[in-house]
């Protein structure tokens, strides 16, 4: 069952599986990628400061990814992505949230140049368990059109 | 040495230290947050199809901001940052490349309503050892401006 560019149309709603960020991944994650205080050492007066220890917006980036893969990517045709814009971090995500969310298809747009593909844009967004949004961000992904069966 | 809003000008440019991406890096991230073929399994048909493993484009991302917070953040008066725009994936991200880049500051706004800070917008732009674009980001964040000493 893959999902090809048609199989999206615009005002579509798709919701996302819960994930729970752990402490463990919050620390993991920053160490290796975004050594900055507030997201590796919950003991720190930098992260005291800020009210504690919070994800790297790379991370949540990261969580919103596997979201989308899960949701749909893993079974739609898609072929790569040239980007994203308007990445937003709305509030700090913090050890032991439950992050949920959706996409909206904003906009399905056959390939002038290549007629096997489109242009898929979505507008992700995801929230926290009491609610409050935490990242936005509007994706783009080339995908396949559905196979033309020829009568041989 | 602290740098502050201050010490950044429009069209200073920051060069940013080399990251070896192993395959080994690349397999373990798409594992947790990108679980496609073309960044899990080298030997699937699809991954060989594409020229080859390649490395999910929030890995990239994630080495993009380990390589601004060692060239710069992590000495800077950071606060957070609200998000990034026009984030652009170029080429692919293959095992074994060495990525390299700069940083080019775009606009230094110090705040009109907290005037303690101010956004520094940077352009980033990284290449692998070919000289290949590969990544490029426009990166906001909100910077405190150097604190005055007042005299008692």
């Amino acid at each position: 069952m893959t999902r090809y560019l048609e199989d999206f149309e615009v005002g579509q709603h798709i919701p996302l599986s819960s994930y729970l960020v752990p402490e463990s991944e919050i620390v993991e994650f920053a160490r290796q990628f975004d050594p900055q205080t507030f997201h590796t050492d919950p003991e720190h007066t930098t992260t005291q400061a800020l009210g504690g220890l919070m994800a790297s917006g790379w991370h949540t980036a990261a969580i919103f990814m596997r979201m989308i893969v899960d949701a749909y990517l893993a079974d739609s045709a898609v072929l790569t992505s040239p980007g994203v814009d308007e990445l937003r971090w709305l509030s700090p995500v913090r050890p032991g949230d439950v992050l949920s969310g959706d996409a909206t298809v904003e906009e399905v747009r056959p390939s002038k140049s290549k007629p096997d593909r489109g242009l898929l844009m979505t507008r992700v967004r995801l929230h926290n368990q009491k609610g409050e949004s935490v990242f936005s961000v509007k994706a783009m992904a080339f995908v396949l059109r559905r196979p033309i069966i020829e009568s041989p």
